[in-house]
């Protein structure tokens, strides 16, 4: 057919620099004579399937450059999950458009969606290349060092907790900070990187991939607010019990026993809120302040990993030359090769989609609520240049006077 | 007596800058012969009342330079709110010390507390003299055009804002952000200021300076939704009924009427997730989420204005001059002198204490829910230079073939 034309599309949660990706995938394919038209889907593959489609070659490079540094998914993005009867009707809309290369910038459940699409292809003989483009701040793809958009979100967790430490360093208290991440806990681990000196916080870091006893944390932050006098707490959002009840959902049912039980506990700060009442009130200590790093932590603009907007750029351009050069479909993944260098290669869609990857035993310490100094070398290249350091005055006590 | 010792502490809910005042008095202070020893109270008054002094004299120019640059409060801070017979304590360690000049870095309850200790040192004829140095993000001390660390923080919202406006634009739904301010809403305002394209969130501001009413909230959100497709609200946390009871209050009493009644809901997040549900239940949208902005807006590290660092270290060394070269006590307040200058001047201390100053009315449009024009000029120099940008992508439609 030969109609040189490719589609692009970002799909799930955005990210600092999942726009990176987008204008990586259409500077690229603009070097390339055979491609004459990029098609960019607006909000994912609902835009596919309803048609709504814009010409992405019509833009200049220099507006490109500048949507790359903007956060967030400049095509629009969706929450929906196509089954095979969805991704039928994607298939369809790319035959009747004369799509020949299609790539699709999202986490797992969107690499998924472009096996199956690929499959589609495959079965009715239509030479469609797909590609999918990684993107997740949650860090849960199977296969790559680490996702597009997780260093940036790191970045953030990392400044927000040396600032909450030095917060609770002057007014001390227990702080809980309560961070993205149902499945995985890299990002609720990177609190680890704000912290500076032995003292600091995040003194605890709760990580879904331990078992959480509301008993032992209520020990521990007891141990911690005796030994400093303050405690800074990280969370992620996904804690659970033994038989994997999202804690959240277990505190809320605790209190709220003889209510109506239409009251949505569950709710953005739910989970901080309600840790902090059990502290409060099993632990005696009255400072007691929780905050939920909610959509700032994907989202803020103006907090971003250079390294990561570098990546980013580097899948996109990269998903084009496998697209163009290689002979099959895939996932585009980050291989590691040296403190810090990295290269990329095309996994097989069927490595990647649908699996979730988890933190690694050997970044979590034994306690299980502390990172390791493997994770500490694993995280710290990625966050980049320029990261903000915090400084505190030596101790010179002057002599009482009337205390003495 | 000339001991040539001063003091100088920090009072209040930390800010980004207020280092910076700390370090202008530290660093000023050492250029007068006359100065012998810089003391710092650990902890605000109750590090004064305890006699928990460090020797600041002995700290390098170098790491005061840095600590500078650190958010949140180098000597600690405290809420203690001292009354007469505190501040009596405060002056009795003033004498036993033989300090010859006070300078408290804080908002109005600190300069009510330099107003009393002033007043209590002319009682007993001791030469004292006494600066309040002003520092808050609330912006509501009378008499200044504005007050450090104020910038910062209205550049934290400002950039979480433009953040989550494009989040929501790529998700499309309801999105409610807490602002911290409960009686001033300056703070909740610079969410405008992350507003671009006209669509741009936040689509609705609600303010404490004007009566909330439920069922005009739930219309306005309405009538935003489908006008943008979605909707972007700012709230401040202060909002209140006529009679001045705290939504939050309302909120929590309405749903919880059956319950113990033992559950904290005035905590940190419940605003937010009182208002979604509410949003949810009556209007009938599935996508509504909300996020408390919590410490970050005011202890982030890395989202600084830097005409904030310059003005709260100059509040500093004009504090000092002050004290050397002039003949009385009271509050250094900032003027606006040009698009954009600023000079500095000693106001009694009886103008600032204790007092309030919330958002004129110039500043809110007629219908309660915008800023005007006149804000925005107000505000934009103060958030300094190098703000992100956010840019998107020009519509260039593509036809549809299945559809049409």
């Amino acid at each position: 057919m030969a109609s040189g034309k490719i589609l692009v599309a970002q799909g799930g949660g955005p990210t600092a620099v999942i726009n990176q990706s987008l204008v990586g995938v259409a500077l690229e394919a603009r070097r390339f004579g055979q491609i004459e038209h990029i098609y960019g889907a607006r909000h994912g593959v609902r835009g596919i399937v309803d048609e709504n489609f814009v010409d992405l070659t019509q833009e200049t490079s220099h507006n490109l450059e500048l949507v790359a540094n903007t956060p967030s998914s400049a095509l629009g993005s969706t929450r929906d999950k196509p089954d095979a009867a969805y991704c039928h009707e994607i298939f369809k809309v790319l035959q009747a458009h004369q799509i020949e290369h299609f790539f699709y910038i999202g986490g797992n459940d969107s690499s998924d969606t472009v096996r199956i699409v690929s499959e589609e292809a495959q079965a009715a003989n239509y030479p469609l290349r797909t590609i999918h483009i990684p993107k997740t701040i949650d860090n849960d793809l199977v296969g790559s060092d680490h996702t597009p958009g997780f260093p940036s979100a790191a970045r953030f967790v990392a400044q927000a907790f040396a600032g909450a430490n030095l917060d609770n360093a002057a007014l001390p208290g227990v702080y809980v900070g309560v961070v993205m991440g149902r499945h995985a806990g890299f990002l609720t681990a990177a609190s680890a990187l704000g912290k500076k000196f032995p003292d600091d916080g995040p003194h605890l870091i709760y990580l879904p991939e331990r078992t959480f006893v509301l008993e032992k944390f209520l020990a521990d932050v007891k141990v911690a607010y005796e030994r400093f006098g303050r405690c800074v707490i990280a969370v992620s959002e996904g804690i659970h019990d033994a038989s994997g009840t999202p804690i959240v959902t277990l505190l809320a049912k605790k209190i709220e026993h003889d209510a109506h039980g239409n009251v949505q506990l569950s709710g953005n700060g739910a989970l901080a809120d309600l840790l902090c009442e059990e502290i409060k009130s099993k632990l005696n200590i009255t400072r007691v302040r929780g905050d939920t790093f909610g959509y700032m932590q994907r989202s803020f603009i103006g907090c971003v990993s250079d390294v990561d907007q570098r990546e980013a750029r580097e899948v996109g351009e990269k998903a084009v030359q496998f697209a163009m050069w290689g002979d099959r479909d895939g996932s585009v993944a980050i291989k590691r090769t040296g403190f810090y260098s990295v290269d990329y290669e095309l996994l097989p869609l069927a490595t990647v989609a649908g699996k979730t990857r988890t933190m690694e035993d050997e970044f979590i310490t034994a306690n299980g609520t502390d990172v390791t100094d493997a994770f500490r070398m694993y995280l710290r290249p990625l966050l980049g240049s320029k990261m903000p350091d915090a400084f505190r005055l030596r101790h010179n006590p002057i002599a009482k006077v009337l205390h003495r």
